[in-house]
């Protein structure tokens, strides 16, 4: 087991009292199994190889999708667990089409393209393309101040960037992600005939990233196209802007809103054998984007999450409560799976105390945020020696995942745990054509597989303080 | 500066008691305008694209070598610091020739080829190439149980692999890198005509991995060529010679080691306004290995230690002490530089309290490893809280770097640093055609650099406890 493993439980041992140091002895070597296993003959690579490479984007009613489906629910059905199964769900459906194009015009003749794709849930362009002057905002919060005069009959060019000075890279994510989900709406409501955004990386690149949209309640009749520019191309559309601010930019999406469709979660279960109707959910989203194969967002979160319930029957732990593998569908645009996944949890009066989701990409493990009560928090944290010998380090409150989310509906009841893998590459790949296996590490996948499997192994051990149960063994 | 910042001051306010918050949040303040600047206004990466892709790989006593001193030299003057000059240095030449070649045959005219490279300091093989039997052993103890008689003749082939189940890739480096260093010495004492080492990688892929590797006393006449073969290929042979141990390798390396040749190290300095005498050092190894562009290794060290005193400077820190960029000349293949830096600081009785290097590539900062005895470390790790909002955890004791450490002579007198990345992906570039500029990410280079400022920061304004000193203004 090497020396590194020693020195921890003798470290270990020296935190606890003498009466708990056969417990956390135990803990100890169980996350070493777990991260063995894992690193030694971890199945989440191969897993991720096949859902990226044989079957590629997949995108809410897709084929694709359905082959992940299908896929997912084979590849579960071998690992022996006690019940699989697809819990139906409709979803949308959105086609991109005939790849976009785009254009800048200064004079007749003299055009420069630029790198745009359609963002998810816009409405193509007229058949001959839009044309117009453009508009350069720094956000929602500028149309108002250029008002309907100076925005009618042009395409709104949405220009915050995410901010490189934010070390959590989500935050910097949140701070302009408005613009690509709601700026068509609010543009459109100052007669803009259509919007550009640049894309939510944090780096300078050709690649143009994609991502939900809404109209929300606009009339068909008066929704305009959106699209996403790449980072470099919209710093040139800006500097060019500065010197001719007649420059107009042609663009042409070809995307369609089709009827909803069946789908699926896809399910796999190990039933506890002590309190099998305490239920822990650990997983992923199987639906991506389309423009590269998913690998990062979410293909890692799902194979990781497969990975956990492989990783306990590998190292022979009988849970005592039921663990769920949950691959939920349509995250991406529409949440459809979460949301139905909680219903159905609540028709049937199920009893969840735990969900755990992997959905910020298959980068090294830093630890997790949780959506939990102090109490709660308390207990999780007490189990932070354990994974210091793994590098994890990261146990913040605050956020969890947003296919588990739905599941809470309340303070106290269900704790909510989000995977924080390192996320500084993360928006270099996030909905773009780069988010692909080759990205992915495989050692960094696999350890946080390993890094899910022992806070989930813990969570069974011990359970979670409930506003009506009280966990039992706690340190 | 964000919700997050002021949350941190509130944190870190309430750590420490009233007398210390003024210092604390002065600490705090100036740790967040570092890394704004290195982020926001960095220099890192643009340094580090010149050195990698205009110059490219820097093996000792090369023409690009001597470019990577004029340019660095040349970058540190435009800076305005005190002082900047060259450190002579006589440096081994190894030098590679044209592209090694190797191929298996089971039987005349069936061959496959594998891909092999020189290890630094290798013969050439004969003109026609050598081509022999092959056995596998899983390092150099094994040697002693075959004896002379199965291995005389033969190209031995060391193929214990990197342990994946340590966490610590450099543990699993250590594990290992014997084989390469020392293999070609043990196996000549029993006859052999060659060897062959597996790379030291964690990854299966098809890049053969160079590195240093020494003949010891063995005399000229005796020596025999070494080269590393990719992962794939170690595996292929592997499996191969289960089949059929007849099975022989022919390779052909055309490396040659010549006279030694006049070299730099690169020393740039702000000269400390209070305590001039007490130098800290910053630096990496300017030299790398040739088969990529060294950007990870050690091309980030190299510029983030440059941006150490550029931050300084445009954050009109002026230091007590003195800070010396160091960039050192032949760690891959000799360690001239760190031995030459450390041996005239003794000559000029110079005063060093801490020596910082960045060696171990340009991944997200984690922490720091230190060699320093233990009031040295408490003091060190008193400083954690303020490192927090950068997702810096990691301060152990024990490592450092290769350059810096010829300067310590006892336990207590200087206290000497290494920066510990994530890990992780390392292995899957070091000394391989890989390790190249696209490998290395914006932000994660700008964190390190901006960590490894804190730092410098934190000894400057607090100095370090020493044998024969006292630091002041501690917490």
């Amino acid at each position: 087991m090497g020396r590194l493993f020693i020195a921890v439980i003798a470290l270990l041992s020296v935190q606890f009292s003498n009466s708990q140091v056969t417990s956390v002895q135990e803990d100890s070597l169980n996350l070493r199994k777990i991260y063995d296993m894992s690193l030694m003959q971890g199945k989440s690579y191969d897993w991720l190889d096949h859902l990226s490479n044989e079957i590629g984007g997949r995108l809410s009613g897709s084929l694709n999708a359905q082959q992940a489906v299908e896929y997912t629910k084979a590849e579960l059905e071998k690992l022996g667990l006690d019940k699989v199964w697809l819990q139906p769900v409709m979803v949308p459906k959105w086609t991109r089409g005939a790849r976009e194009f785009a254009y800048v015009e200064t004079e007749p003749g003299t055009t420069r393209n630029i790198n745009i794709c359609a963002l998810g849930g816009s409405i193509a362009t007229p058949d001959g393309g839009t044309k117009a002057e453009v508009i350069e905002v720094q956000g929602i919060e500028d149309l108002k101040l250029y008002g309907k005069e100076q925005i009618e009959g042009k395409i709104v060019f949405y220009n915050r960037p995410m901010r490189p000075d934010l070390i959590h890279t989500f935050e910097a994510y949140g701070g302009c992600v408005d613009q690509r989900y709601s700026g068509a709406k609010e543009a459109a409501k100052y007669g803009a005939v259509g919007v550009i955004v640049r894309s939510m990386n944090l780096r300078q690149d050709d690649l143009p990233h994609t991502g939900s949209m809404s109209y929300g309640d606009t009339p068909v009749e008066n929704r305009i196209p959106a699209a996403a520019v790449s980072t470099n191309d919209a710093e040139y559309l800006s500097g060019l802007l500065k010197l001719d601010k007649d420059a107009e930019v042609y663009f042409k999406l070809n995307c369609e809103q089709h009827e909803d469709v069946q789908s699926y979660n896809v399910i796999g279960e190990i039933t506890g054998s002590e309190h099998p109707e305490e239920i822990m959910v650990v997983g992923g989203h199987l639906d991506s984007w389309d423009l590269g194969d998913g690998s990062h967002d979410d293909g890692a979160g799902v194979v990781q999450s497969m990975e956990v319930l492989r990783l306990m029957k590998e190292i022979n732990y009988k849970p005592k409560r039921t663990i769920r593998v949950v691959l939920f569908m349509n995250e991406e645009n529409g949440l459809r799976g979460g949301n139905k996944y909680a219903e159905v949890a609540k028709e049937k009066g199920e009893k969840h105390i735990f969900a755990l989701e992997s959905d910020a990409g298959g980068f090294t493990p830093r630890g997790f945020a949780f959506d939990a009560d102090k109490a709660q928090f308390a207990q999780i944290e007490s189990w932070k020696p354990l994974f210091e010998p793994y590098l994890i380090h990261y146990f913040e409150l605050g956020g969890s995942g947003a296919d588990v989310r739905p599941l809470k509906e309340k303070e106290g009841d269900i704790v909510l745990a989000g995977l924080r893998p390192d996320s500084q590459r993360y928006f270099d790949h996030h909905h773009a054509a780069n988010d692909t296996f080759e990205h992915v590490n495989k050692r960094e996948l696999e350890l946080g597989a390993a890094t899910m499997t022992s806070l989930i192994y813990l969570v069974d051990k011990y359970g979670v303080r409930q506003i009506d149960t009280t966990p039992e063994d706690k340190y």
